[in-house]
């Protein structure tokens, strides 16, 4: 997390002082469900709850005294204590740290989760505009880097729409696995706390109560929810590396935009290069590479060690701020991606109708020749127009065997545009649920 | 995969017999759905059907055949013609070979997650059996690897079997990440196949049709498979780690199951070592590190490239063997362990009553103390008994500071184990549903 | 591990075969030294050497009692006392059986090691070759994918040479960490054998003498190893990035060799694709996953625990095999690789002189321009040319601006090719010590 | 990169002040070298380097300039031509951003690494001191966490001395790795500069020559230099992992120092966790993480593409300074490391003389027992030890088998700890390269 890459409501989740405010609701909502099981006495809840409710907790005064006692719930608790008088003594009755941490934890990861929630889904919207907006545009489909059949741009975007709709998905599951509460004490038997006590606080703080915990909320969750960001954020890099493609100077079919007053290069002033997308592409490596310590930190010993928590304190910020900030990034190089349909089209033509070759064999095998010699016949046809020694119609039309086949008119057929979008709203459908804007 | 470290049964997935019937499979049923929308005459889709049906396909006649043309799936086509004759040029009509591969892929791992799946059964159902057999088993409860207070060892298996009951949620999600299926041509637009087909083949397969696919089904769909694979390999690496402690000389409360002749060590005839969870803790790294390459394999190139495909013929099988494998092993020692429940009973009274000391604190908090006072009061009884110099209970009641607050009575009533206990049946109410086995 | 990507010299160093005969040889070694030490007697020593030399160990023997046992090395130890008789009994002495395992493994990864770097050899003359082939090719220089300046071919594979020696350096090192002998009894305290024999076996086998190994060889040393091997791969995935950037059809400067009879697509028969290149991008992917759990396994409990053995089972083998089959493929793709230095000059031209711009930059500066006035002088005639509206050096001729500080004939000698080249003899000294072939 | 695991010295070097100033030299430098060579005017140097080393640069003003230009250096340079004036029109001559960004990076990682160099002195230091401290205390020696043969606690001392003794040469190493110099212009061929500035430049700066850029400074170093820190950072949790086993309540044989006023647990007044160890381990775990993005960063596009910077902005700094944080606090905790000796005997003792197993077996072979016989008899006696039902020196003299080959004195012979440690000289000797402190 560094402020380059950070966006400012994002970083706030992860502040002291909203750390210091959740554990404060914790804490007061435990007091409260303490004293309506008559533990502590229903004044003193009132109390914490108004005292705490409007003070500003002195994140430097908490610090120092956690330098003292080395133990920063601790450190906390005496500092609210200074704030609240006597009645903080019924606060953390039968409470451990980590039933304040973990729960906090937890509620800072759903509040993030909403955020990049909302970054996807304006992600989405971007996506589904300009995949409408490109609907029926033609450019050529790649594989392996070659010209294959054409495509158009409106169905790459879909396709970028349907991954990220999947990705929506898995954020809500994971959204899920660590949307829960744990108050269960030192190990978790509820030992000195009612389990009531836990219902009452998961439900004020919209989580669901953690089945068994064991002082600790139990990190598999964690490592789902991290490894999930990196599934997203290898998405970004997908569509981030399409567009460093298709902004590449030989291909030049789309391109970042590029403000008045933008550098490229301070060496070469003609430069305009994809750098936000190259940006996104780093990011994402970065992402990913924090699902690697999330993994390893499921194997805490016992009921617990805290191994964990540096790990945590680290990843926890840095892989929600920077995926925040990499998915609006994303966001509004799609919303701003410069499009050049003619470039697409003049690609397209490059090769000469070789983007036909499979509906030639086709149309062969249709017409009784075998695979094997239909396959042998386009090929050989093929071949000259790829190094640039003729065109492959022309060529089809004069090649005796092709036309021992099919007739010019027949060979000709073959070579229409339009056949290959005839089901770009078939599939615009499944994805958009629509085939209009 | 190392014959080792695997099954036979997911080894059988994962052979090319079995890949090429599947291939097969998915060739006749797209013949058949071609003859149904009459672009291939019927009697040839029979024809297929029979003769592919009946024959055994020569694995290596189509590995000599791929050496020459450098292409696995022409290689299979060409054998199959030689088997079916004629008819077979009504095969892959308008298909490419992603249709047949990507497909095929998604079959074989819908396969190895069903046998994953049954795996999980048998783990869990081995937890919940020996979670009931002790269920009010006392243990200490550790949390640091220090003594902190009891819990029963029937709760630490309780939380496993939550804990894999969430991976198999997991995976069931897993599942349907990887259960589509594409026929939709070489960039994925059906220009020389109907959309009909690709429907036709899914539900006969058992698949969902991939939305948009783009020759190649999106990747973003095996990362987030592949790392579901690496979260419950941590899981597993939790559960060994928890034997493997308590296995250690020092603790001893719980064994893996020696056999008759197995030996120990070469040079030290008196050992029995955890090697069973040994293994476990690191087939789980390298379960882990096959999520890496598969978060990297999402980035293809514009509508495909085919990086992806030589670390799925690696990672496809070896993470699917070795985490079947993992499992079982997993499930076999739970199901054999061997518990020592008077060692655990010894360990927990080896911190002459430490473990009891939250009970006093709050006790003396309960009496008017204040949260600072209750716990210095408590840890300066503690810090001798921690150092072998005294017994807790004996100490408290010579503390006239504690005594102000405290009867001998009272501090007594701190000291009970089942107090610690009460609480179990409602966590195994949550865990299994019942508080029975 | 897989024979697709296997090559049979590698494969054979991991063979059950060789690991006998080569734990053979360190018990032989090892009682050789005993019996100079005169702890066993010399006639022992040489009927072990003489009866285990003739023998050939029957692996299936060895597995069975194994099953019984459960123990690898007491499963050899008494196939070997099958073999040799009675004077068996005098074979591993005082050993522990790590000290077999661990030096195996390090004699294994050795000779890994050695073909690797043959490999890498071969890699480097191809690298050579081609370079000073190609040493004055002049082709376009990219950054982010955008025309910069021109570079010339030779250039790009000298870059690819130098990084790659830079790889020999670390493999020769990673060798050094790994080639270490370990023969110090059951917690390396050689309570049982004394440190002489452990001195001998290793100079019988090329090994340094483990200065404190704890029964296990630290695990350090292995995860530096596997490291190495990742760097290498990412280094092999660079190279092959570059060549499918090439291939482009787009951009088509060069092309993997494309044999007689290989078919590119079973759909579309004009395709050319960089399978090659394409498949070492995932193989380094599949080699870069195998550090991961390297780097877990450093961590063992105490003087040793075993979870580190499945790892290595696994990727000693499938990391080492893997990367020898890539390297071994790329030395063959770049031997073979088809340069079209028409193209690269095709390239070069596109876009109208752009590339000088920075020259032009500088020349204004040097008549007095200010840095921030040039640029903008620059960029203004570049950005038409950028959008395809007219000739950079007709744009600049006719800028009133530029003309004030710079003749016809000044801005003229800015658009040289050779000047971009000059240098190349620098650079091709710096790395291969030579300026000619 | 969080304050709770920084320390200041390695922040600093990571400041935008620091990363301005290192520009500032390089561009000065590079500007002496243009001045000697002639191409700009000498005054005109030592006026940027005289006004450039007065200067404070105004962080917030090339922010705000980046923000509008959209380019980092320009905004440097721009923000230095406000303070040298007309001059520094000749700063920058021929070179490119990345001549500036890359080799200050490698200034920043030198000068980290000569810090974290420092660390590991200060841990060997330490390491030394305490392990001739405890040379001959002797304690049980353990693999698989069980029980196996003496060591004393200063072989483990001894072992991390030379584990981190190794890491040092590779850090030294790494060093290299990335102590370059590249001032070769816009894609690396020197167009616009000479190759006797870059020299001028790196010899100032104590860097090596890059012999070959292209633009960039290839990543194979940078991955070479973070996966060094990934297996520094494994061994690190090695040692941790060390101490938080001999901190556990049941074994105990050592502890952190736990100082004055800190609080183990806020509920649990009695716990002394081994915290910082337990956090090492979470923080080994997050810079070994870091290793995955630096690995991916090196396969960029061509003569370069930018995806690696936003990964090293991040990487850069957090790697370094949590492995600077994370070392210095492993020195920390050795240096005051609590050892009990006393625990160490008492755990020695534990298993009533099995560890002497092997001793025993040893001396049944010497007398002609057949390895396997004799295995059998030492297990027969051992195994009821195990389970706490005997002592093994009297079980052993009162098996017949036993006696048959070993009078009561040749086995009570075999018990003899002195007998374990006659070589823990010869192994300090070879560590430490003296057997005295």
């Amino acid at each position: 997390m560094i402020p380059r890459y950070s966006r400012p409501e994002m970083v706030a989740i992860w502040s002291p002082e909203t750390k210091f405010r959740i554990w404060f609701e914790i804490e007061a909502h435990a007091t409260t469900a303490l004293a309506n099981l008559g533990v502590v006495p229903k004044e003193a809840a009132e109390i914490v709850w108004k005292k705490g409710s409007e003070a500003t907790f002195d994140v430097e005064r908490i610090d120092a005294i956690e330098r003292e006692v080395k133990h920063d719930v601790i450190a906390f608790l005496t500092h609210l204590s200074e704030i609240v008088g006597p009645e903080a003594r019924f606060v953390h009755q039968g409470m451990t740290s980590s039933d304040v941490l973990d729960t906090c934890l937890n509620v800072q990861l759903v509040r993030a989760t909403d955020i990049l929630l909302a970054d996807i889904d304006a992600l989405l919207a971007a996506l589904r505009r300009r995949a409408f907006e490109y609907k029926l545009t033609p450019t050529i489909g790649r594989s392996h880097g070659i010209h294959a059949e054409p495509v158009t741009f409106g169905l790459k975007l879909a396709q970028a729409y349907a991954e990220f709709e999947r990705n929506r998905e898995r954020l809500v599951a994971a959204r899920r696995e660590i949307a829960t509460c744990a108050i269960s004490g030192a190990v978790g038997t509820f030992a000195n706390i009612d389990p009531s006590v836990e219902t009452y606080v998961a439900e004020k703080l919209g989580l669901e109560v953690e089945p068994v915990s064991t002082q600790v909320i139990p990190r598999d969750r964690h490592a789902a929810y991290f490894s999930t960001l990196a599934v997203i954020a290898s998405s970004i890099e997908r569509l981030a590396t399409e567009i460093r493609h298709l902004q590449r100077s030989e291909v030049y079919e789309a391109e970042e935009y590029f403000s008045e007053g933008q550098k490229g290069s301070s060496a070469m002033p003609h430069k305009r290069n994809p750098v936000l997308t190259e940006n996104l592409t780093g990011l994402a490596r970065v992402v990913r590479g924090y699902a690697v310590p999330a993994l390893e930190n499921v194997a805490l010993w016992h009921e617990r060690d805290i191994s964990h928590s540096s790990v945590e304190r680290v990843i926890g910020p840095d892989a929600t701020v920077t995926l925040d900030f990499a998915l609006a990034r994303l966001a509004n190089v799609i919303d701003k991606l410069v499009v050049y349909p003619a470039n697409m089209q003049a690609n397209l033509d490059k090769l000469g109708g070789l983007v036909h070759s499979q509906r030639v064999l086709l149309a062969l095998t249709q017409k009784g020749v075998s695979r094997e010699d239909a396959y042998r016949l386009v090929q050989r046809n093929a071949m000259p127009v790829w190094r640039g020694e003729g065109d492959f119609l022309t060529l089809l039309k004069n090649d005796k065997d092709v036309r021992a086949a099919l007739s010019e008119a027949e060979i000709e057929e073959n070579f229409d545009l339009g056949y290959h979008l005839k089901h770009v709203d078939t599939i615009f459908g499944r994805v958009f649920g629509s085939t209009e804007a």
